[in-house]
């Protein structure tokens, strides 16, 4: 269920994630998770102040962890610690 | 007594601020802020991984805050809103 109200961020604009933050709310969801890896972290945190400063006032961060991934690369098989980012934005109080 | 354990996430390189969050523990402080503002939010969070998985294993993040702040740009005297955010790194278990 937790793919459901996951948001993943990746190369596109902010607002197209902000978009699909906004449509998860107005599905039903009661929370979602905006998720990401390296440099888009900043982006993802750009997504969650702005769904809730300007879409979503009810909404607010229920909590943002931190982790650290390996990723295989693709060229030589060595792995590469990446930093990634899971905020929880909420409309629960 | 903020500021003296507080390391701001700049342009240097990653270890560089490792380091210095490294430091500030070793002279005795107990929890330290890492801060940065736009695309450094991302090196923040590398700083604050590989402080605690590499360097200071008994540290942990004890909390994360985001906010929005409203820069002024020199150019124009026009304000644009800009992501930020604190980690703080804990020795408290």
């Amino acid at each position: 269920m937790a793919e459901e109200n996951t948001v993943y961020i990746g190369n596109k604009e902010t607002m197209a994630y902000v978009m699909a933050v906004v449509n998860q709310f107005n599905s039903g969801s009661d929370e979602v998770f905006i998720k990401a890896r390296g440099r888009a972290i900043s982006k993802a945190v750009d997504v969650a102040e702005i769904t809730k400063n300007r879409f979503l006032k009810e909404a607010s961060i229920a909590g943002i962890e931190t982790d650290t991934e390996e990723i295989e690369q693709e060229e030589d098989d060595r792995t590469v610690n990446v930093s990634s980012m899971s905020i929880t934005l909420s409309l629960e109080p």
